[in-house]
């Protein structure tokens, strides 16, 4: 290896965030058209059309990511797609295109590869995108998606995560906590398999949980929501890796604080039941879970009766000043100062949490 | 592992491009903007204003695509870059952002992702693109680099595979073989370090040939030659995997046969005394070595006094009807079939080549 000069950091003591800060700090902007770089969900380009390009790109790596103990190829496929269109949703944009590049070990033959790009088909059809490019090559070791989203929003339209407003409503879709569950009992049925391979694994009762772990959705509907109802979200950001940790990234681009009741925040009954199973609290996997991939956003208060009749959506907080600081409102009436506990995959500890 | 079928055929039974066929013919196109997909060096979209955009990926392995032995990681960062935004170049385009994503094991720290990144940056400066996005993971073994680019090209100026006419002109920028020939240099020094770790190699004499292998250029400024002369070539591709594999993609692409002669094809006087060092022909490493990111474009007969006059070019045969063949007319006066020889990463042979 090359020598790199005789410091040695290691990248958990900066962590994910910490390292991008760090590395692309002393970057220039050359393009006019680059209206905005690193730092929100996708990139946004200004070509002169009528419309703004976004960029957005995720590695999905095994045995960091993903384990193909429990993930069939197809899933994977779909899924290393999803993430990706999700992030151009959450800049209220419509994806229209995707590159996806593959790195796999000799281990996998035609057949494996067919099926993941089976499920790459799937989304693309599902969510009518276009596959334009890519790059598939061998590897050393193990398998490896990476994939670029590319999508178009109106200039007007775009949201970021750094418009909230103190007064604005906080908002979420869907319902959380289920694809961190639904990771934790596959995780165990692994375990079960790896000390009783005769014993089949009964995942028959946890379909709800299991697939929003393995076939999660971006929610372009919502986006589409959004426009029947005129409706422009002062920010915006997908849930990827938690409740907390997403919405402190909405409250620290915005120069806001944040107030988080609770009793709002959407779980699914199922993922209450398994939560409980697990003793594990629902709340908390609503916060740190991670992967839900439903939109977080806020909305002026003046947007109240459009987000009434929003489907599947939930007002769970309110903006507040930054002096205020970032709090959840507990259903028993505390206040608790809300903190990022979303996994980071360069801290030991939580390699192969997801 | 999931299952994927009883059927096992193994990807270096199809190859790369057979691999790449296999699986995206039953993709449909959904977006009036996807001009073009899969099948060239970059798709081209069109989002409605007056600059098409163009969109390449390409992955970078360790052990696949480059050696950490005798590759600085500044020169691996600037490398990924190049290699992408020469694909823009080969559309005759205009390179304007890029998105990096980074997978790294543990025993990377900080300091070699800052040094990786100071490559990245000064490709970045050195091209004037933007970083405008990207994803830092861990990884379970090894390193690995995916970039994507983005660019820009007038709409009657975008030059495809196909666009190649008989009568047409093959033209080459620059000097070929030489990229590969620095590998070969760096492989052998390699081993003789692994077999006598005291003895220092001694590299200072080969500058060139090792600066084409770890620190190509994507020919942006031929790119710009080109506007100036208001010259569109009629078919362009750039030299990555070796002059005979690209050129046959083109007359494939365009339904042509080609003559190409042996005496024009460019090689560096350097790269010529290397080859007869490692007893090999100099046209075979120019024909088959790869990774030489020069442009290679036809241009129709009556665009010659341009061609003439445009810098380091030159015209080393011509396109043919289809009937005719893909043919290499030798310095002695004979006719070779010309093959594709490029290197085949799922060949198990041509594994560590580069």
């Amino acid at each position: 290896m090359s020598d790199s000069g005789p410091a040695s950091t290691p990248i958990s003591a900066l962590g994910e965030f910490g390292l991008i800060d760090r590395i692309t700090r002393d970057f220039h902007t050359w393009q006019a058209s680059t209206l905005y770089g690193v730092g929100d969900d996708a990139a946004v380009l200004d070509y002169g059309g009528e419309l703004l390009t976004l960029v957005s790109t995720d590695l999905l790596l095994e045995g960091i990511h993903f384990d193909l103990m429990y993930t069939p190829l197809k899933h994977l496929g779909y899924k290393a797609v999803v993430v990706n269109l999700s992030d151009i949703c959450a800049m209220n944009g419509r994806p229209t295109q995707i590159t996806v590049s593959l790195g796999l070990s000799s281990r996998f033959p035609v057949e494996a590869v067919e099926e993941i790009y089976a499920g790459i088909r799937a989304a693309c059809d599902a969510y009518q995108v276009d596959l334009v490019g890519g790059d598939t090559t061998s590897s050393k070791s193990g398998l490896l998606v990476s994939v670029t989203a590319i999508g178009q929003v109106a200039r007007e339209k775009v949201t970021w995560r750094r418009g909230a407003r103190p007064g604005d409503l906080v908002c979420i879709t869907g319902d959380l906590g289920a694809a961190y569950l639904g990771l934790q009992l596959l995780e165990r049925e692994k375990q079960v398999f790896l000390s009783q391979p005769d014993l089949q694994p009964d995942l028959e009762d946890q379909k709800y949980i299991v697939g929003r772990q393995l076939k999660p959705e971006a929610r372009v509907d919502m986006i589409a929501e959004f426009a029947r109802k005129e409706l422009v979200p002062t920010a915006m950001i997908d849930i990827s890796d938690g409740l907390a940790s997403d919405l402190l990234h909405i409250a620290k681009a915005s120069g806001t604080g944040v107030i988080l009741e609770e009793a709002n925040i959407p779980v699914h009954e199922e993922s209450r039941l398994m939560a409980f199973r697990f003793q594990l609290d629902p709340t908390t996997c609503a916060l740190s879970g991670g992967e839900d991939y439903e939109l977080l956003f806020t909305v002026d208060p003046g947007d109240l009766e459009k987000v009434r009749f929003l489907p599947d959506t939930y007002i769970a907080g309110e903006i507040t000043e930054a002096s205020e600081g970032c709090y959840l409102h507990s259903a028993g009436g505390h206040r608790h100062l809300l903190r990022a506990q979303g996994w980071d995959h360069f801290n030991p500890e939580d390699q192969g949490k997801s």
